[in-house]
């Protein structure tokens, strides 16, 4: 007997047929004889509607105000979940956020939850039911509704998890698991039993698909493990967990990659003290997000530097690395609004070199130029040309044999 | 200065146009210097959308669940409203049943309140805020979502405006106010500016229109005036309030009238004692609520019998008074299954006589046959033949002057 929390999305419950569909998973989970604690999300679709009528209403909502609106979709869809399962004789109860008493600071619209209270729940499961908690919300210090921004059920859910110190945390949601990559653009790509929560973190343009990051990170602090399966078909999805509960280890886990991004260089930037914070404050003043920096040092005297920006931001950037050109006496800006990033993750390659050395030899072989490189302890990301990115994703896929995975139906840890 | 509450309901804010008109109304009270506290129902359309809900998920929907699934109409109404408020500048602060305190038993879907703590209410009112309450709901004991049937956010106006001992509570609605009889019938009904609570419950076939009689009962228990007046239109609307604070008494107030009745008379019934008990005793066994009962004994040893139930009612009831006819021996059954009743009301029938005579009167010229009569304080019922009611309310109508009743255009009390 093991206590799970499981988390539902939007699309899971997004209608009735749904419901029932979702119920008798939970049931059978419980008659597996497990304790349930089940966090909900709104039904698809209806978080939307609210936020539509109250921009419909006035340009700038109450903050407060539209917390307490947009709780109500959690409310409507762990009600309808409690009845379909009270109806199907499973004893179950719903709970709002603040009912159970999800403490959160009173930041409205983004709040972060500051502790949970397992009172209720523990109370509800001694006398056997199921626990149904609305995601997403909570209650701040002054008795106010709170909301914890897209995506705050997986929160919900892992903060409930964490406080009741439950053996796994299982999110389900319409896709399987985590893939060694986008299956899309590379059907090779094969599931992934077990993933760090290094790795999930570092995989974020992978991972932001199928887990909230923010989630991610309060269940690695926690020793939360967290398992990514999907409500409609059975599989043991991927169980993201801590390092040294990884079996079967791999050098490398996956490949995450994303389209729209733009590169920038300065060469023969004359070398100063202080010029890189120069560079990197014009940019960031105008609000600029910068992702990957690199810079060399080549020549005696002078440094090439570049940085990459979401392609949307490309204008404004290049307008500044101009200005910054001229007023630093840099040599030549080179830049690209038509390139994509491809990074490499694996807890692995922190104690055997040679992964850098393969990934750029495979890029080499299938010709792919790459225009930047920056590493960190368990990824390493390569800027290229836009139109060389599924190749060279395929091209890395297969230096790694990630397609050759070997799937090790992993028994689910809770059974 | 005054404190008010006011009272929305559902076609109020069936709409955002609607929700910025009320807010505009609210605002005008408050410039005019009162403090305003806003009861709200659901969006008109919104309660019944989550009932159909439920009941296309399961036949037989868990009430605690229900309740807390049908709350959020409200929730999402005081919110809308809350937010409209303040993007014109006007602080306001929107609360649940259960965040005011709003305390009742735990019969879910048709709880009874029991107490209104006024904490937050009055805090509130103190920091200059209007307060925006969802109506219709509150919280058990168990800190259990609860609602109070159809028409239960009056209810909540009126307790909330006892507990805070408010100068008025306004009821908005979609009508001017309580008529001296329906204007569609009669379009030379007139508003009453002023009636008592006796009467008002008295008219209820006209007044649930208007108000739902629970919250008359407790505004009556309380000494709490209500006043019924219209959302959409200008008007000093009808005063609800104690018999001695009514000015210019009118002998008769109004005529209230039901369509949808039958009569069933067994005469002849040989005079024995628990008769009476014996037969009302089948038919409430069967579940039909009687209405009227009319007992004669003009014979030395036998009883006349005679009772209204709801047209729906007929039926099964005729077959009950048809079996005891049989076994108590009586004369005669008698029925009618196409009858209305009529009832004049007024608390100046108290004191004067002469009421009664001038109404059997006034049908009596205009040729319309009385089946049945009865009376209470303040209260006379008969039942006609359906096809006289109309002229039978106008014959009474025009009798007691109603349609000539002076309108004094009452200065509103709270100015």
């Amino acid at each position: 007997m093991a206590l799970i929390v499981q988390k539902y999305g939007g699309s899971s419950v997004g209608n009735l047929d749904r419901i029932h569909h979702v119920a008798k998973k939970i049931m059978s989970a419980k008659s597996a004889g497990h304790e349930i604690v089940v966090v909900v999300s709104a039904m698809y679709g209806e978080t939307d509607r609210l936020i539509q009528l109250a921009n419909a209403l006035t340009q700038s909502p109450e903050p407060r105000e539209f917390d307490i609106l947009i709780a109500t979709g959690e409310q409507v869809s762990m009600a309808l979940l409690s009845m379909a399962l009270n109806a199907n004789n499973c004893p179950a109860r719903s709970f709002t956020g603040p009912q159970i008493g999800i403490q959160t600071d009173d930041i409205h619209t983004k709040a972060r939850i500051l502790e949970v209270d397992t009172t209720v729940i523990k109370r509800e499961l001694k006398e056997g039911r199921v626990v149904i908690v609305a995601g997403f919300q909570g209650i701040n210090e002054r008795g106010d509704v709170t909301t914890l921004g897209r995506g705050g059920s997986d929160t919900t859910a892992v903060a409930i998890a964490a406080a009741l110190k439950a053996d796994e945390c299982q999110i389900y949601t319409d896709v399987d698991g985590v893939y060694t990559t986008d299956p899309h653009l590379i059907p090779e790509a094969r599931l992934l039993p077990q993933i760090s929560f290094e790795e999930m973190l570092e995989m974020a343009s992978l991972g932001a698909k199928v887990l909230q990051m923010r989630s991610v990170e309060l269940a690695s602090k926690h020793n939360m493990p967290i398992r990514v399966l999907s409500t409609f078909s059975d599989g043991p999805g991927t169980l993201v967990t801590f390092e040294d509960k990884i079996m079967h280890k791999r050098l490398v886990s996956g490949i995450a990659f994303s389209r729209e991004e733009a590169i920038l260089s300065l060469s023969g930037v004359p070398r100063k003290l202080g010029t890189e914070g120069l560079i990197l404050g014009k940019v960031s003043e105008a609000h600029i997000e910068i992702d990957m920096i690199a810079q060399n040092a080549t020549a005696q005297d002078t440094v090439d530097f570049t940085f990459t920006v979401h392609r949307k931001e490309y204008p404004k950037a290049l307008k500044i690395v101009e200005d910054l050109a001229i007023q630093l006496g840099a040599n030549t800006v080179k830049t690209n609004s038509r390139v994509a990033k491809l990074s490499l993750v694996g807890i692995g390659m922190r104690s055997h070199t040679g992964v850098a050395s393969t990934m750029f030899r495979s890029l080499g072989e299938a010709g792919i130029n790459i225009q930047m490189i920056t590493t960190s302890e368990i990824k390493i990301s390569v800027i290229v040309d836009e139109t060389h990115l599924e190749q060279g994703v395929r091209a890395v896929h297969s230096a790694f044999e990630l397609d050759k995975l070997p799937h090790v139906p992993e028994k689910m840890s809770i059974e």
